[in-house]
């Protein structure tokens, strides 16, 4: 079979944060963008740089940092949208606008209050917008599983005719089937004129659990662009999880005539990154980065299953990036090793001082825990992404739990260079140091969720902390990591205030694609 | 459209609980056969009598206590297993025995080192043992989806004629697209001679994230029986997952011609209890049951989302189980009110002792937290449903953990009657008890896993625990919960050591299926 690219289009970093919660800041997702690059993908949507300066910032630093893979910004078809767009991936090697309006007669009626010929002119206005900016132009027809075929039809014409150069087709509310998917996609490949000059993308949404299949039906039927995130994170149930993609197309090459460029081992990799930023978990029974996808691989070792290897493994688990935990560095590493030791793991600090913060946190952590894994290095470097503004830190806590006591929480907390004390009582040792914070804090904030990341090294690991906060229409979540699991709380929470202190005029763009 | 039945066959408790760690007590696999049996899930296997002495108690219990589903035992194609099976599902109204043995290549010659022949004689051996004990036999054809098609269709064949009255196609190891199974299927019931007097069944695994589209798939091709588990738990990356299955079907009744029996509004509920039992969490960006999936109905209101809940809703929460938390219980709550609602939620408590403890331990935590969800209080009675041997327990414990001090535990353990204190220094509060623990115990086992389920109801709501140990070729989950981390993770703890001491001569099936 002559074998197509698969073009790899992640968008971890727009529609996946859009998950309740899972925003994060342009250190965040410049280290997210650095693995997606390192992992070889095509494309990736660095975010919608209408959505609010924090998002355009953002583009624009992976722009400026991201050379081999094409960068992208979502925008809405208006010259506004498509201005912001354009600017922020202007410093981009390979930059594209991803502009979309919806075509469901619910979404055209209820949501954009427009009539059909309407949105076919601004569809076409707004492709003529972002030539302005790039010859990569991206249109989607929102709601495209919803709409429609021969009003699709029409609509694509007049986008390929206008420039765009690829055409996707979202399922924005994950209704379709793969059957009918891919009967939808052989229908517009065959039927729109000038469908053979510009590559058919897919968006699939996981509502039902079909994302995966949807895509990949779409691919068999002449898609060669597939939009995807990390862990299948997105909005309610994800997207197209990029690791069931990848692997399933490379598995199963005797089907399918394409080929990705992934560098496969950088998945594991990617995923745990991933999830320790945005605080969302993986399930253990997650296809390809669940830690029981392999289970004979993790260290469990179940009498018997292993008889016969071959006998039930498909794909070897450490062409996904899976290895044995290795011990990287100990109490006596020195600066040096620390620093190649992050660079290796795809972390690379700021500035000077960052890297000078981040070591001296290492060298507290090297007295605490014999064995420092990279996990542990991960967890560290988010400790110092902290944001521009903190506003609290945690310069003291001290805790008691006893059977047939209140437990009581005591802290000491850095506010704008002032020292404020609070005790508090609680039904636990976290939730007292939490009361006691509110003391000082005063915020008010509602706690939405509180997750622990699951420990797989041993007792005397870093304990990874999410607090999710709420206030004032505002979601954040604050991470803490370590070894004092209610200190890697009592900091959590803190980030999460201090997150909540920073400015933000983010934009919702109401359930996009 | 003529509609036909699809049964829902459940094996969480069978192929479920062979996730490392998931194996459950007699009495945690009674409360999800009640569940199952409350959803109207058609069949449940509830284990695999020959594999160990407690798994044949457990199915015999649940054969005893479920009226409304069938009871379904696996079994080998041995006349051993088979009676083991037999005499497990005996005193239910409704018995089945599943029997099986490898079709492929490999498996036949790397796994039974038989030839062709002598598997086809000995499946129908084997279902003629079955036939003695019920008229309601399934025979399987373990890793059916890599075996030679004209093979399968002889095996099937001289399995109809022997008496089969369910044929399962398994895909073991997760390696078919929906396409290919659904030729598989289709193939197989026009050739083989007596299709139309049996049930075709689907059994799917979702190394590549397919589970649930090749089961739709094989639905649409004429099987009419999926076999799947609760949250698609189940080995490696588990099994389709029932609920995304189940609400396909019914969301998309315009492509499917079945219908199910099943109480959609009682999925979250069973969707929360497997993953409190096994302490296998579920995913926020999980279809269905994930706590993002219905993002909008779950406390979390992002500005915008909301405009038009219809352009981006096809099921209602509500529909599925999702509901507000209600506060349901207070501190004055009496005995009454607590039993009733513990009935409400499907816990039937043994004996009046069993009762009366459970009622003590919510008043201790009426006293620490001043809202019982019900959450709290499945969390309460898993603590009640301890191994029957309690070698130890929680008498007392005290941390303390201070900023510039190294965290200390002190505990007092039950060993069978007598106390003994033991202290000790950890990297956190959590570490220091359990190595405190492990100065009496002395077990030497290994900590795979240190978890704690997302806590979304509040600071003061329990944590609830899982900690997997590894000893002696064993690995077991335990269990705790409390308002106080440190306290949950120690009884976690222990409840583990309590289930390593506990007499266990588990055969492990290979990989079954």
């Amino acid at each position: 079979m002559a074998e197509q690219s698969l073009i790899i289009f992640d968008t971890t970093l727009r529609d996946g944060e859009q998950s309740p919660g899972a925003s994060m800041t342009r250190e965040e997702k410049l280290r997210v963008a650095r693995q997606l690059e390192k992992m070889r993908v095509d494309v990736i949507e660095a975010g919608f740089a209408a959505a609010s300066a924090g998002d355009f910032e953002a583009i624009r630093a992976i722009a400026e940092n991201i050379r081999e893979s094409t960068v992208c910004s979502l925008a809405r078809a208006s010259e506004q949208d498509i201005e912001r767009a354009g600017e922020a991936v202007r410093p981009a090697e390979r930059r594209r606008i991803h502009t979309f309006i919806a075509t469901s007669p619910i979404h055209m009626e209820k949501k954009l209050r427009m009539a059909p010929e309407e949105v076919i002119a601004q569809a076409v206005k707004a492709i003529g917008w972002a030539r302005r900016y790039t010859d990569d132009v991206e249109f989607s027809a929102e709601d495209a599983g919803r709409s429609d075929l021969d009003f699709l039809c029409r609509v694509f014409e007049a986008a390929i005719k206008a420039g765009a150069t690829t055409i996707n087709v979202p399922d924005t509310v994950g209704y379709n089937l793969p059957d009918q998917f891919s009967r939808t996609l052989r229908a517009l490949i065959e039927r729109v004129s000038g469908a053979e000059r510009v590559v058919w993308s897919v968006h699939c949404h996981n509502d039902l659990g079909l994302a995966v299949a949807n895509s990949l039906a779409a691919v068999l039927a002449g898609a060669r662009q597939v939009e995807c995130t990390i862990n299948g994170l997105g909005e309610r149930a994800g997207n197209a999880a990029l690791e069931e993609v990848v692997m399933t197309v490379r598995t199963r090459a005797d089907i399918f005539p394409v080929t990705t460029w992934i560098d496969t081992t950088q998945i594991v990799p990617a995923s745990r990154l991933v999830s320790q930023i945005t605080g969302y978990p993986v399930q253990p029974n997650k296809a390809i980065v669940g830690a029981n996808a392999f289970a004979h691989e993790s260290g469990i070792h179940q009498d018997g299953v292993l008889k016969h290897r071959e006998t039930y493994e498909i794909m070897r688990a450490e062409d996904v990036g899976w290895k044995e935990n290795k011990l990287v560095l100990g109490k006596h590493s020195g600066r040096n090793a620390f620093r190649s030791r992050l660079a290796e793991i795809g972390v690379v600090l700021e500035s000077e001082d960052a890297l000078n913060a981040a070591f001296a946190r290492f060298k507290e952590l090297a007295d605490k825990k014999h064995e420092i894994f990279d996990e542990d290095l991960q967890a560290l470097v988010s400790n110092e992404a902290v944001p521009a503004r903190e506003t609290y830190r945690l310069n003291y806590s001290r805790v008691t739990s006893e059977t047939g006591e209140t437990p009581r929480a005591r802290v000491i907390l850095g506010v704008e260079g002032e020292e404020k004390t609070a005790e508090a009582e609680g039904s636990g040792p976290v939730d007292a140091a939490f009361k006691a914070i509110e003391r000082v804090a005063q915020s008010g904030a509602k706690l939405l969720l509180y997750s622990v990341n699951a420990i797989t090294t041993g007792t005397d690991a870093q304990g990874e902390v999410t607090v999710r906060l709420a206030a004032e229409n505002r979601i954040v979540n604050g991470q803490g990591a370590d070894t004092d699991i209610v200190v890697a709380s009592a900091k959590a929470y803190l980030n999460a205030l201090n997150k909540l202190r920073a400015p933000d005029g983010k934009v919702n763009p109401q359930g996009v694609l």
